[in-house]
């Protein structure tokens, strides 16, 4: 699997799969709507401040972001550190018109925080074979990236169909 | 949600994601076809005795197994732990005809063993609403339930589109 052909699993993928370690100690998991992503190495996810996978990264950063289309039989997973950003460039960048129906005060919403994933490495699985991803790999393909709107990027004539932002946002609680 | 939304969840699903700590220490998951349930509480895996999550798991047992539908937004995530079975029984519920060609050595290949996942408690999530699935509720729901196909179960009239043996296993390399 080509670095090219992880970026286009990643661009063509709503969804995300974020693991980490819970308060009580256990592996833990959320499905999470994932489209802001600056190359294979860093991905962008707005999300509630106040929720349980917010509050154990607080405590745990180490985390994995898993992205897989189980019909190509393709997966990456991912793996690094996740970290809550509430400066106001990451809570514009992910802001979206209707967003104050989550968050009533706004972009400044305290509720409102932006998860960032950095990855340090990452493992390829496909039907024609498996292989690591290491951080001077990313660190090559993604040099002079910026953070881009991934799934736009990917369907530029399929908007029709692609979620409104109510139905977009509402997993990101899955 | 209720019990019976979740095991429909379980049961129409073909792909879960494993969710565990490995050799590393780091979160890390792997997404695994997963079929056979006895209720909400047991699942089983069929996966190479040599792949590195099964390593992980006879290290550190702890384990995760969340199912989701980015279509219906609903996600079910269940805590326990995961334990590779050699038995005879195991392996020939799970084994199908064809798999000679993973394992030549058949039902008794060394390489061949079967996960079992036990949960203990779970969280579900949907946009109408989240909540707890403790052992009890689990205990309760899975009462005179024995393994069986979910996926099979949920689509009688579906066979035809129903992946062919090879491509549901191919997946489980993820």
């Amino acid at each position: 699997m080509t670095k090219d052909e992880m970026m286009a699993l990643v661009d063509r993928s709503l969804f995300a799969t974020l693991g980490y370690t819970d308060e009580k100690g256990r592996p833990n998991m959320r499905r999470v709507f994932c489209v802001w992503h600056k190359g294979l190495g860093r991905h962008l996810i707005s999300t509630n401040t106040g929720s349980s996978h917010v509050r154990s990264l607080m405590r745990n950063d180490k985390a994995c972001l898993y992205f897989s289309d189980d019909v190509s039989f393709e997966g990456l997973c991912l793996y690094g550190r996740a970290a809550a950003r509430f400066e106001r460039e990451y809570r514009e960048l992910l802001w979206n018109e209707g967003d104050e129906k989550y968050y009533p005060k706004g972009v400044e919403d305290e509720d409102y925080c932006v998860l960032e994933f950095t990855a340090d490495s990452g493992r390829y699985y496909r039907y024609d074979g498996k292989g690591d991803l290491t951080a001077a790999d990313i660190a090559a393909f993604d040099t002079g990236r910026e953070y881009e709107n991934g799934y736009e990027r990917s369907r530029p004539g399929a908007r029709a169909g692609a979620p409104a932002n109510e139905d977009a946002r509402a997993p990101a609680a899955q």
